[in-house]
């Protein structure tokens, strides 16, 4: 059974995927279980922030109307009525050449329309009273903060699918968003194929290797925005996985298996998709590694064959599974960050096929610099490790040069792209 | 009490921070738990990888002694006389000109020193057994993988202190990790002062504002990578915050409270600290914002006075706390990483004091270009929302232009810097 498959290109896969119209749910957690979920809504302004007009400094609150002769040559006198911290209003009505201690933060009594700082104002005292004197004319809003200011009730101020950060946090918090409307995470289903698959916790046997993709794939989901629902592994045989795949597909949003997708003897996930009646968008991508990459759909959930080679594994669940999950989180930028880069190294190996290459991105002098974290096949595992990047090196060159521009997609970042291809 | 404080540079007051040492523990978590996490120990390769020679691809397991004659014109044939999988191991003995089908990761026969490629045997059958013919000659250790070649047992792999991502998950798996060394989480208390404040479930009142601070340190203390443990909200009242003070110092690691610190009235986190004996590492510097930063330490344990402003608050956390929580983490490069960026607007305000500016980072070309994310007061929460870097205008300047070379600090990353001071 060596079937024949036509490569397609990587955006028309991509494309495939994303055509399938599946939205994300919205579901309410605490404030203190939000950082680093998502918006499903646009975060709208409760009220006006500052809710009053306040003090951003230290010092004394005045009518601006007494100030209007004073100089350095003139010091005009104040009688501090009242004293008010933050949080607290004064209860007194704020007369001529009258004036209130403010702290930085409070309330401004309605008749004052300006603040001297601290400072500037020479505090001193006579017969039992409390006076300042000042050396300058204010002007009507001279130090306040004005109702309003920072935002307007029912402004937008962040927009639905982004990444709640600290920030947001303090945004949601001033505006009492106890409970906070965010993306619920999609259920992603995974299992790894394989008879030669022990798991971490067994000791080595002679032919088998543990199964590390599994784990790779489980943070990769993680870090996409998802939650994982691990069901285990498989052996290589048709009816077990058969049953198993058509049992999760229930339980889950979208479903990935990692290995039993290359054209030999024993793999059959393209075989399960048929029995099943799933549609396939695609078996064969033009692109390295990862090209015998088979997402098909069922009922609206999409299945994931990807490799069982570490590499095409971790690079097909990062161009085609991230991305309708990062949909599903309310992102309008699902797809991997591309910026420009330069090459560190030569990179001479000619490809017929779009190569994506595991990098490390590092900066210098302001410029990205993408080295290659795995030049040859001897240290895989390792250059997993080292990526933050994949280099996009197209396909039908000949090779790269050191000091040439390259694009890369970025891993650990959470803008995005709206489309990279 | 309008006490003189003497401000130090920001290097200085971070060097006395980092002068404690404050060493972090290990705990074990399950490898399901682990991503996210900081490895406290180097990663050591428990076993050779792959740990027995295999096939990088499917084909036919040869000896290559008898392929030396065949080419073009004589096409050699071998009887396959077995046929295995992945996880699987020939219990056959491959004498002369016989071979073994044998699929991508399966075990090489003893006896065989290179692979065939599928698609350059021709495959047939003769008296009811499977042949091929080759068309050229081999090389021992043509299309094999030896034992060792990714990892050699007792290879460091990873250096403790790096943050567990999806390829280290797979590298974890790879050898064994079911149980991974972790740094573990520091605990770090968190207080908010300040009457005027109304939690985030509050109603609005006249004069006071909702605690912002607290959710937006407790986030930054997430991304940092340790674990709030919030007491909640203190008012302004001495005595009050000194018994909160002491008595939540005994549960965590460090203790970080927000407000009290300007030089004022109502601010006495620094009598606090008198009166508890703590010794003040600095209570001044010469930065904006967060120059009334206090820091103190009791008993090894670090107490943070951060100012009650949004901005200052944030900053302080990021300098002075952030790098000593990494450094319980273990890394090596505790600090916010420094990169050089272009300014991309005009920042014409001049400043005696180093001024730390929130900023968006963004790449244009592959180059960093940093845009402050609030120019003016009037968008503080906004800013701090949109902030990723915090860009670095030394103190002394008249302003600088837009095209300008100037200094920033990654917020959002994961590698940090040794030094960048």
């Amino acid at each position: 059974m060596l079937e024949k498959r036509k490569p397609i290109p990587v955006g028309e896969a991509v494309k495939r995927i994303m055509f399938h119209e599946i939205h994300g749910q919205t579901e309410h957690v605490s404030i203190n279980e939000s950082y680093g979920r998502y918006l499903s809504e646009d975060l709208v302004a409760t009220s006006d922030v500052p809710h009053f007009d306040r003090a951003p400094y230290d010092g004394f609150a005045v009518r601006t109307i007494d100030t209007i002769d004073a100089a350095q040559t003139n010091p005009v006198e104040f009688e501090v009525i009242d004293h008010i911290g933050a949080g607290m209003v004064t209860d007194k009505e704020v007369g001529a050449f009258q004036a209130v201690r403010i702290m930085t933060g409070a309330q401004m009594p309605i008749e004052c329309d300006a603040v001297v700082m601290l400072e500037l104002a020479k505090a001193f005292e006579r017969d039992g009273k409390n006076y300042i004197s000042i050396k300058r004319a204010y002007k009507p809003g001279d130090n306040v903060s004005y109702r309003g200011e920072d935002a307007k009730e029912g402004d937008i101020l962040i927009k639905k699918g982004t990444k709640i950060n600290p920030g947001i946090q303090a945004i949601l918090a001033t505006f009492g968003y106890a409970e906070v409307p965010v993306a619920k995470k999609p259920i992603v289903g995974l299992y790894a194929t394989g008879t030669e698959l022990l798991d971490v916790f067994d000791q080595l046997e002679p032919g088998k290797i543990r199964n590390s993709n599994s784990y790779m794939i489980a943070a990769q989901i993680e870090r996409a925005g998802a939650k994982v629902h691990y069901f285990g592994q498989l052996p290589d045989e048709f009816d077990t996985c058969y049953e198993a795949v058509k049992n999760a597909l229930i339980n889950v949003d979208m479903l990935i298996t990692t290995g039993g997708v290359s054209v030999g003897d024993y793999d059959y996930l393209p075989a399960i998709y048929e029995k099943l009646g799933a549609e396939v968008l695609f078996n064969k991508v033009a692109m390295r590694p990862g090209s015998v990459t088979t997402v098909a759909q069922l009922e609206g959930k999409l299945l994931f064959g990807l490799s069982g080679n570490p590499s095409a594994c971790y690079v097909g669940f990062e161009l085609f599974a991230r991305p309708i999950i990062r949909k599903m989180l309310a992102s309008e930028k699902p797809h991997l960050r591309k910026e420009k880069a330069i090459l560190s190294v030569d990179f001479l190996k000619a490809n017929p096929f779009t190569r994506f290459v595991r990098s490390a991105l590092t900066v210098s002098e302001g410029r990205f610099v993408a080295s290659p974290s795995g030049l040859d096949k001897s240290n895989i595992i390792m250059s997993l490790a080292g990526a933050n990047s994949l280099m996009i090196l197209p396909g039908g060159t000949r090779g790269f040069e050191a000091g040439s521009e390259v694009d890369i997609l970025m891993l650990e970042d959470f803008d995005g792209s709206e489309w990279p291809w």
